[in-house]
């Protein structure tokens, strides 16, 4: 990374994410993830500038709880991907990373080949600020990675809540990774996170696990016709997979080609990348505020005396926060 | 709900709360949940005049993977305080409560004797915006609680990740319920979450699974050990519980007073409130802001315009976004 003194000009991001450079786009996603004015200021300029060369990839958000085999399964789909031709780049949301650091470390070195592939982008979570600022920051990556050639974004997620909400919400394909015979209440799948599911992976289906997840699938599969229907008219697919036999990854592929084909043909995915462009916005406004409000040397003085004044008395924080946005804002 | 046109002062809150009346603290809850601006304004007004009266409770925050046994713990558990003469607030942060809505009415009717007891008070998680905003609500509608009479305030949480920091930033004492055998990397529990925990409880410890349980308490407590030893200097206690028998339950209650008496022995307690207080402080900036840039008539008119040129091409949300902000900051 750049000293903040010698920072290098957009231009030269620019012109090196567009040959592909994945040192240049490395930093440049650094910079975007920053939260430094000067940083947030090149970023925009980089983005402006790589914008209309984005967005030419399919965007894939995979999701399941820890021990699902999310790493194995990337590692032998994303192969998949790489033997097709595609150029995969695979980007890293961890709610959780903020407080326990070095899962990403752990996850990278699962996926072995995907790691050393000259075709592949593995890039771990933003590891500080909300989820929100998060989503920004994974957002504005993927379009970089977009502009830098990877026409295959994987979006990968632990967790029950709301970071597969925001997944979902950034990417063209929402996949669930289940074990079969967990039992679901254990898996923390909420009826709401199946019914953002374009797909559903059981995972594991090897050895005496495969009956089981033959089983689970039928049973999915039954579920998924009691929702209602989704809003791209697509009727989530459900299947069995084996990483470690390499079995059933071929299919996963399929269907996400088949949602591609029909999401296309009834113009859903444009809408849903257009949908994704408004929550960005969304997600901009609250970071660029935050981030010039903590800014601003006056604030950064003030609020050292308001924390240093804090206590277990009366104090009212709300009523500090209201008066000192006012002062902000004058 | 009174409607916005004829609302109520807020000194008719501030002395019911006082009072202890239920249904004006619900109403009050509501009005600090609102974003809108005439709620927001007369939300600060209570907490103004009822945060003298706030304060004196113990806040537990209570976690664990869906099907562990919270609410019935909860219920056993809160039944232990109210018949040892606490006045009971059980509040509950669900980050996907946005998409699956209802899990709440499940939860409140499994607890079929605290939702009934006069000295308990059950109140449902906040259902829309950020976890930062929930945080903001819930930990507000903690101190209304408290300004009420409830010395006791139960949060519970579900979930893997950044709901767990938010709720062990805003209580005194975390606790963490944990199944015995169903394997760590199931359970969602990472490292991060265990460190945060002061207690961890191995629920369902009957039948078939005493056994079962007693090995994971040696085991969880054994693992403890290994961990750096907290801020507070307190050793998490690693127990067992059977919520249908009753058993171990009243030994949680011994461990929460052998912590609080410890840590208002050495101040760590009155530390940890102040350091709530500017969690609490940084979570109202951002959601004051938030609030007042979408409250704001000529924001929306503009929002309304950006929104609707967006499309797939080569637009900037980014840049759009700190133009809007700037605009709105004059």
């Amino acid at each position: 990374m750049a000293k903040s003194k010698n920072i290098l000009s957009a231009d030269y991001f620019i012109k090196g994410i567009l040959k592909g450079d994945i040192s240049i786009l490395s930093r440049a996603i650094t910079l975007v993830e920053s939260t430094k004015e000067e940083h947030q200021s090149i970023a925009e300029k980089i983005i402006d500038g790589v914008i209309k060369k984005s967005g030419k990839s399919f965007r894939l958000g995979i999701t399941g709880v820890p021990g699902v085999g999310k790493s194995t399964f990337i590692e032998s789909f994303g192969m998949h991907l790489v033997n097709n031709g595609h150029k995969l780049a695979v980007l890293t949301i961890d709610p959780s990373s903020q407080k326990s650091k070095g899962s990403i470390l752990g996850d990278k070195t699962r996926m072995e080949k995907l790691s050393v592939h000259p075709d592949v982008y593995i890039r771990p979570s933003p590891n500080s600020g909300s989820l929100g600022g998060v989503a920004r920051k994974t957002y504005e990556s993927i379009l970089l990675c977009e502009a830098a050639g990877f026409d295959f974004i994987i979006i990968e997620t632990v967790g029950v809540g709301q970071s597969e909400i925001t997944v979902s919400q950034m990417t063209d394909f929402f996949l669930l990774l289940m074990l079969a015979g967990a039992g679901d209440e254990l898996q923390g799948i909420k009826r709401g996170i199946m019914e953002m599911a374009d797909g559903i992976v059981i995972t594991k289906a090897d050895g005496n696990n495969v009956q089981k997840a033959k089983n689970a699938r039928t049973e999915y599969a039954h579920a998924i016709h009691l929702f209602p229907p989704t809003e791209s008219g697509w009727i989530p697919k459900v299947t069995t997979c084996s990483s470690i036999n390499n079995e059933g990854v071929k299919e996963v592929g399929d269907i996400v080609e088949e949602y591609k084909r029909l999401s296309i043909g009834t113009k859903y995915f444009q809408k849903k990348r257009v949908k994704q462009q408004k929550e960005w916005l969304h997600q901009s406004i609250a970071a660029y505020m935050l981030d010039s409000f903590y800014n601003s040397k006056s604030i950064q003085t003030e609020l050292k005396k308001i924390e240093s004044s804090l206590s277990t008395s009366s104090n009212n924080p709300h009523k500090l926060a209201a008066k000192l946005v006012k002062k902000w804002k004058k």
